[in-house]
């Protein structure tokens, strides 16, 4: 349901497996028969085009049956609770459900709900980001590129940067870098730091020259133009001055940093699009990798015995 | 088009092909080839999330390709007729046309409308709900799911409980209950029991306790919130103290009954959770009876020879 | 990009490749495994259902994998590049993208900008409508559907009637039918008509009558209500009278003409019924050989060697 409640041993089985499926989404042909007999639903309460992209495209390479429930004209807007939503399309023998709902820990809530119903209990949901709360194949896939890049995350120093108070991709990734032995540090306005969050490990800098100085990664998250963060900050020109990842400001540092950004960019908001096109930065590769990773975690999740 | 015009030996015919269906999609493998060159269209001017991706998964299921064309930004929205819209689909070498319309008799009239086109005079169109007139398909599986628990339908007493004069499943599952040789009482507000409905052949009971006392199965059908019909009873919480299915009417019954709900439900509405979730309750058997039924329906129209 | 920039002989090629693939579709089995390897991302960032289904209905006949990306809900309304979404879903090992644009010139625009990322420069995007500018496929099946009935486009004599100005029918149609030997008139209110067209090659005649009487082929426009053209002629009731193409004015031509229209139409609007529904309409007809025109096109790119 989200990085808290995965083993470090589970997460590289993941990126190992992921690794192999990078390797068939490059060959000519692009697909495996392995869930030839699997019915996935993506069922997706917010939008989310890109995620859900990624998602279909892992679950056709895998040669899943595929449909896909929006929330656009669901059931939600009739009244439906999210439980019985989730235990009609597990009643249609849908296998797996890929999940992407607003509401922070609405992932967590809806297994604890779904164990109250015998032929629910051992249902396969994979969450897909759940509002401010999670989104664990996210972390993965930057976790992924990072070990593509460095070999390890062991030891390497990270730094998060930007909102990382709305933003569900900070909490799973420093849960996820945390474990993999890697350094967190977070940069960013105290507006959008979280107050408790050094609790979980983290140190927070908010000198972003200084933070980005300090690390081998930055991780530069979007500022949600569509969540009007402005109140959060003087004006997006001002948070651009000061915690907008640019040329100069790279070009300061004493060594060339590697830089990932989940996307969708605001170019000349959080990042300047020459940073972000630069050979430092691994921002397409993170997409590619988002299909690897995904296709890993449906092909694992299915071959789970006895669920 | 609708139920009224089935027969009651297709009515046989179409449930015990949906029993093999229920067969296949209970085994690991769930998928047939049946349908392996044919191509159907889901076309839905009014959403309905749930009925689409039951319809979707039989198309699958029976291998089918399938295209999905939804109300929203269609051509409709830019003056085309509906019988434009479907012989253009048509046009396109769709085999077949799963459709849902806001429309009462929307179906009956395409059916008779398409006649004036030789090329599209056969066409295969499966009415998926108009307006508040037919439900052929939820019916179907509502005749499904009783028979399987019952043995028969014959000499069984229903009530349908709720609001009448807005449900398409109300009509369709009178007529096909009759047919089938059951007993059917209606029970809700006056306000929201059509006048002329005893001409149906059913008796109207206003006291829900009279008319559970008398059925072997109950189906409460949904308050639609979304429809406002809150001017036809004075507020959902007497709606629900004098309609509403609760444990405590139950029990004071002589004897056990069954409850179906077309879903999706509005606990504490129309029907409290701990109903809904009982032993007697039917209403995810009914979501999976659901597929099997629709499997059977889109199996045997695509084998009617000469069309 | 555009038919603009189609060679004749590139054209001729479609158009019989094109011819193949009506065949296949005409058979009861209507697919083939061409594509078996290919995913295609159908990028509509307007709506357009129609044209939407013809080319999703080609993929499948062609046996590609196919993902859907509609505008309302993606990255940019969140602030995205077009070129940054393309780039990413090319990044997700996307072969192929067919792109609705609302922005005349997108797909130009873009095919430059994706020149500057070697990953993408060779990608392969099929222009299926940008704006008031093109729209080639609509272009090469109204071509295909004229070829069919005189066996050549050559010396053709064809009117396209209507609002010139914002349709991306008729430039498309005008380099086509110029390219392939046809003579092209244009007919409609001077409103609606671009003063620079003539440059072109084509002639501009304002009586409809003289018009059809002149042609061999009529292509109607619609009239887009939703665009309220209203501002250009005084009603829709005054545009009938004047351009609007019914049987009494059809009757009254020294020989009988055949009627194109690029759908959807408005009955009793730019076209009565009867004239839609007549012999010499090759209005479905036009559909059907969408399919057909857009397998064509899918199946060429694909076999591009090198890209």
């Amino acid at each position: 349901m989200g990085i808290k409640y995965i083993q470090k041993d589970d997460i590289e089985t993941i990126l190992t497996t992921a690794l192999s499926f990078k390797g068939i989404i490059n060959q000519p042909i692009k697909k495996v028969p392995s869930l030839r007999e699997v019915t996935v639903a993506n069922l997706f309460f917010e939008n989310s085009t890109r995620t859900r992209l990624s998602f279909e495209l892992a679950e056709k390479r895998l040669s899943a049956d595929v449909v896909n429930f929006s929330a656009s004209g669901s059931s939600v807007s009739k009244g439906e609770t999210l439980t019985d939503t989730v235990n009609n399309i597990l009643a249609m023998k849908v296998d797996m459900i890929v999940m992407r709902h607003p509401n922070p820990g609405a992932a967590v809530f809806l297994s604890r709900e779904l164990k109250k119903y015998p032929k629910s209990a051992h249902a396969r949901i994979i969450n897909a980001g759940d509002g401010t709360h999670e989104h664990p194949t996210q972390a993965l896939l930057d976790a992924f590129s990072i070990q593509q890049k460095f070999g390890t995350l062991q030891g390497l120093n990270v730094v998060i940067v930007g909102d990382i108070t709305h933003s569900r991709v900070a909490l799973s990734n420093i849960f996820l870098l945390k474990k993999m032995g890697a350094n967190v540090k977070l940069c960013g306005p105290a507006t959008l730091i979280p107050k408790h969050i050094q609790a979980l490990g983290v140190d927070v800098e908010h000198d972003l020259k200084k933070a980005l100085a300090w690390c081998d990664v930055a991780n530069v998250l979007r500022i949600q133009l569509e969540r009007q963060d402005i109140k959060y900050f003087p004006s997006l020109r001002e948070y651009s001055l000061q915690y907008g990842v640019n040329k100069k400001v790279l070009e300061s540092l004493p060594k060339p940093i590697t830089i990932l950004h989940p996307g969708p960019i605001n170019r000349g908001v959080e990042i300047t699009g020459d940073v972000a096109d630069s050979e430092h930065s691994l921002i397409l590769e993170q997409v590619e990798n988002g299909v690897a990773v995904r296709m890993a975690v449906l092909y694992l999740l299915a071959s789970v015995p006895g669920t």
